[in-house]
């Protein structure tokens, strides 16, 4: 049996909750769970927010611990200390997953969407999307990377971000946080923006040389034909046709967080100045593995505030407040 | 004294209207002109649409013709044959400039905007905005490669296009024409969407694999997760979301006909996936050097129809009705 915390309907609190987890498959491996992020993520799917959920439902899918078992078929060996992040799978035959994007796989599937997650003691998982972590990385501060960390630094490396850029990224906030820093470390000169004040001199410690306001249309304005990449972290819907006016020729806007409603803008916005809009998906496994050795050689991790596992509830309302600096981890 | 074409007013029919040339300059050339195309954005002038345009208005931008006097620094020389596109200047010295992209400078003029343009006997213009054509290129069918054709082929390079793509072309006109030859050219396997079925077979012989409707969602929902590229020359608004959809995973949508109004879908259809819209302006002077040699290796050249210079009334009213197959060309 593993003992963890589950939603039991759509919108419920955590409650104990335990379960016989499946035989240890050929690829798989078990890992004892030292520490779980809180991802904004864990509380759509406890809120069914995506239609998607399945209750009993363990969230957490930032996982970081030892593991404990390994199939025969598993690389990993009893002992590593390994991370596991979204992605719990994919079929690993389709076309993007031969072309090392497995996750675009139509098959993908996510650690605690039909599985338990990692609020929990322990966890079996395929072992094939499971990352063993540089040793320099401290635990606690590391779980956030698995996903967090993965979904800021997919697209840098994808859009072959380089340190002549000048990025933008929206949103403090949990991937935020990270995005600023690891801009910061790939040598480009970075603008943080947020709509709230008090976030300015916190932005400017984690990596921006420049703060704004991402509400005030004025202030957006003084940024006009500034960016190469505008990194948008923030859940929240923005004047997308004042921040598209902020690209260079040639710019990006990237989204990596999904805000609810339209996005909506004149077409003839991207046509003058050849700009575009793309969307990033957590990461591939390969983006994963340079994350986290890129981690590691620059001293980066997230911000995090320690609650013990047993406090799974406090932790998912300190998110659901917007009030962790920056990433609620659950420590067992 | 040139005699020309002119609008007196914004919507106003052509009438013959002579101009004094300005001083031949250092870099300039004067051209006799054989043949010019009529391209969407010279009515789009000659109505004033987009608020730039000043009257007497010569409108033309797909010039072909002869140079007959060249300035002390020009790199042509008399009795060249050479072609005029969308651009007439740069300011050659900011950052997009030095980068090769002069299509985005900030500073970049036209041809037929704030000076006369090749609805004319006779041009000066930048000489280093002036392309050399081919020899093998006819100068009638070679016209409409120097707007439309770059703004078709641009794209292609930059963003990478090889023979193992999926790419759908959105509209079968003056520019979704090229778009199929040069799409074909490139080795894809090319699609083509047009709202008209009796352009099937239009489209087939233009080189598309296969044709589809553009307007018709059903028809649109069996090429889910097909395209690597969709080219949008329609100047129509779309159904986005669906088109969207078409996009494999990493799937670009780029726009190079800019339609009216606002364009609106959820951001998750970019997340997931990892979409991106993107717009693509003319193309830079070295992009239309590659098209033109590329176009004249392959033998690619607009589908034309031909009337004297004095008929241009004719043949803007032939656009304006889309009666053209595919590219009206006033000949000198």
């Amino acid at each position: 049996m593993i003992r963890a915390h589950a939603a039991l309907a759509a919108t419920r609190p955590l409650e104990p909750w335990s379960y016989e987890p499946a035989p240890l498959g050929h690829d798989d491996v078990e890992i004892a769970i030292s520490h779980c992020g809180v991802c904004h993520s864990d509380l759509h799917l406890i809120d069914d927010d995506w239609n998607r959920s399945s209750y009993p439902l363990v969230p957490g899918h930032e996982i970081v611990g030892l593991v404990t078992a390994a199939g025969a078929g598993s690389a990993l060996s009893v002992g590593q200390r390994v991370g596991v992040g979204w992605q719990r799978s994919a079929c690993l035959a389709c076309d993007e997953c031969l072309g090392g994007d497995e996750n675009l796989c139509a098959k993908q599937q996510a650690v605690c969407v039909g599985h338990p997650g990692g609020f929990a003691e322990r966890i079996r998982t395929d072992g094939r999307f499971v990352f063993p972590l540089p040793e320099s990385l401290e635990s606690a501060t590391a779980a956030p990377l698995l996903c967090g960390g993965a979904t800021v630094f997919a697209p840098l490396l994808r859009l072959g971000v380089d340190a002549t850029w000048s990025v933008g990224v929206v949103g403090v906030g949990g991937l935020g946080h990270l995005a600023l820093r690891f801009a910061r470390a790939f040598g480009c000169e970075v603008t943080a923006f947020s709509s709230r004040p008090d976030k300015r001199a916190e932005a400017q410690r984690l990596g921006a040389h420049h703060v704004s306001s991402s509400s005030d249309v004025r202030e957006l304005r003084k940024h006009a034909r500034r960016f190469d990449l505008l990194l948008s972290t923030a859940p929240a819907k923005l004047d997308w046709v004042a921040f598209l006016e902020t690209l260079r020729p040639n710019g990006v806007l990237c989204l990596v967080g999904a805000p609810q409603g339209l996005m909506s803008f004149p077409p003839s916005q991207l046509l003058g100045g050849q700009r575009s809009i793309c969307g990033s998906d957590i990461g591939s496994r390969a983006a994963i593995r340079a994350m986290l050795d890129f981690a590691a050689r620059h001293g980066i991790a997230a911000d995090v505030e320690r609650l013990p596992m047993a406090e799974a509830n406090r932790a998912v309302e300190r998110v659901r407040r917007n009030e962790a600096r920056y990433r609620m981890v659950l420590e067992n």
